[in-house]
């Protein structure tokens, strides 16, 4: 079953994300393309952030599980002392897995924490801030509200 | 007078843009940070393209206008012959105007097109696609609906 996730519960959840984020200062937000583009958005908007950048993950057949993803992007992060990485939902959480990995390796000293509006409990990696529980297969607006079929 | 943006009319225009777009193959897609992160989001699920990569400018104060936005982020197009560049609003104009000029003195080989929700007439550039002129200021739904003042 498919569940629909409109803009008024978004919008719901953004607010219920805040709570979380508010008290919390980073120097930039990293939105996991394109899952987390539109929620890194409206954080950024809110949380007064002008430092937005994207990485990508993609998926390659390996042999193994952990060399299917590959990440694509290089983020310019001097001077920056906490991140936060934002997607829409840790699912099998294999792509913030993967990313938070990535950036933690390549910038040593910088804290990253983790934000998504959907956490499914089978996930191999919990965000630091996530709003709802999932248990179905989410529809997100971004997603169907303008397909061209 | 502010004119409140929503996401209602919002969703109206991105489909009014996609009818401009749908007919072009695009690789990958540009959102320039921040304001075009959401409406590139929205077009690269419609559009089908995976290649999403952002950048952003920004202001300094310079002598001369033109040297006062700096481009930032680097993005890697490896194999793509057209590239669609996205933003909110050409206002002014300068930071699609700075961003073009940029992305095709750095990639001579790649057509460059942009789309943007509003144009103004005194914009310096006029995006390839754009669906409404703005004549006051606009209040994007992602600048206000999560304002924590």
């Amino acid at each position: 079953m498919k569940l629909y996730y409109g803009y008024d519960t978004f919008s719901k959840d953004v607010h219920l994300l805040l709570d979380q984020l508010k008290n919390n200062h980073y120097d930039a937000i990293i939105a996991i393309s394109r899952g987390g583009l539109t929620l890194g958005h409206c954080l950024a908007e809110a949380l007064n952030i002008r430092n937005v950048q994207s990485m990508r993950t993609e998926l390659y057949d390996g042999m193994q599980k952990r060399e299917k993803i590959s990440v694509f992007g290089r983020c310019e992060l001097r001077g920056c002392q906490k991140v936060l990485v934002v997607d829409d939902i840790a699912d099998s959480g294999e792509t913030l897995d993967v990313m938070m990995r990535h950036l933690q390796g390549q910038f040593t000293g910088i804290t990253f924490e983790s934000a998504t509006l959907f956490y499914k409990k089978t996930s191999v990696y919990e965000p630091t801030f996530w709003v709802q529980e999932a248990s179905q297969w989410i529809e997100f607006f971004w997603e169907v509200d303008f397909s061209l079929e």
